[in-house]
């Protein structure tokens, strides 16, 4: 499970003020802390200082890049400050993201070309987001061409069958869950990720329908996630996940997480 | 999600004396507390109570009946433990369980004739239980041919593909999701359940395996189930799970349980 750390985005407390300060020692932190509980990519995203966005973006990766040796997921649907993220990048970056939507593939192919991105594509496009699993199939398959043409290779790909929340939709999670085992069973090679949150929008006690979600979609092929990796039992369950789909031998990085301590049961 | 309470059963603490007691308050609470907290059927094990166990299943199946509504399951491999619990039944009552071997059809055939209950069918027969999703798969389309030849009727199925322990053989989980999946495809009809606890055997924190496998197990078609109905976050983690399915419309039985406080988020 490939695990995109999501906790450096300015729309959550604290984090805008600490780029506003420029506060080095607080963004390394909370990168190395994020890398420490598992996450293999850092997401960044500073959507919310709208002025700034591409400046800021640019010194958050050279911060965060100065502390840690994972990859960054450039997040921003703004193309200038994709441009700063990217070109500040060192080795290949994450770029999030692209979608279908005609006026977002013309900002983005260019990074594609110059930047070569590993790139998380939403399935949607100028209709919306879709309601059924097949549209997003549909969708993903022309964002495979699109991208394969730009020069990306599939194992580069993650597909994002984006979420509504079911609290206003009762067949949504049932249309991602079979949105993911299409696109996955198209190839081999693309991944398929999602962002947690969403789904649970608008119900109590999110974090239940969160890590039943993520199994669930574990089960279908999703191989990578963004989500907090702070939140041990989120870590905890992807763990068992991975020894029950045969993707950990022997259980030994379950094992090896459990002397560790950092398996959280309840 | 059909789910069955498994606390009434000899191997665990405290319940062998209960039977030898005839403590009839003990065993009426202890079946009472597990439907009020979810279970749909209530199994009844007296195994560990070799040479009395055909009368104590009769005492426990009209002990229980005359507390609560909901059907017994009479868990035996024992045909007059069997026979005793099933004649004493009101209703229908679940048989658990029947396998592909030569001996226990014989024995439990004419069972199924003369009580048509619904069934429990374990996809094992004479070569022992299966390690791969195919094979388990045929075993219980031969199972299918069997139960339907002595007239139960497919929607009185319960298929069962035994698991083997993660710890012991990492294709493990996956060759029983992959079986529930096969199974659950094969026919709307027939339903596809499991015992929670062997596949966690051997392993540290087993509530977080699981947990996990639960959630699997659904998304491949998982729809009933062998628990202890008192781990609340067990029964959350399925509510959750029905709502993502789109098995609970408008979400309604999983906020009805959040406001009974019936929730366990961590």
């Amino acid at each position: 499970m490939l695990i995109v750390g999501e906790k450096i985005n300015t729309s959550i407390p604290g984090i805008s003020e600490a780029v506003e300060g420029k506060d080095v020692l607080f963004i390394q932190n909370l990168a190395k802390r994020q890398v420490e509980a598992g996450a293999n990519v850092i997401d960044v995203n500073v959507g919310t200082r709208i002025h700034t966005e591409a400046e800021d973006m640019r010194w958050l990766v050279k911060t965060i890049q100065s502390a840690i040796d994972v990859p960054l997921s450039i997040d921003s649907p703004n193309p200038e400050a994709l441009r700063m993220g990217l070109k500040e990048h060192k080795g290949r970056a994450m770029l999030n993201s692209i979608t279908g939507e005609s006026k977002r593939v013309k900002d983005i192919l260019p990074l594609l070309k110059e930047f070569r991105p590993s790139v998380i594509a939403l399935t949607m496009d100028d209709g919306g987001i879709p309601q059924d699993a097949e549209t997003r199939y549909q969708i993903s398959q022309r964002l495979v061409q699109l991208l394969s043409g730009a020069g990306i290779p599939e194992d580069n790909m993650y597909m994002d069958p984006l979420m509504r929340p079911i609290s206003t939709d009762s067949e949504a999670g049932l249309a991602v869950l079979d949105a993911i085992g299409k696109i996955k069973n198209s190839s081999k090679e693309i991944h398929v990720i999602c962002g947690l949150s969403n789904i649970s929008f608008g119900l109590p006690k999110r974090g239940l329908i969160n890590q039943a979600f993520l199994l669930m979609a574990m089960a279908q092929g999703l191989d990578s996630v963004i989500l907090d990796p702070l939140d041990r039992k989120l870590i905890s369950l992807i763990k068992a996940g991975e020894a029950l789909l045969g993707k950990d031998k022997y259980c030994a990085g379950y094992l090896r997480a459990f002397r560790a301590d950092e398996l959280a049961e309840e």
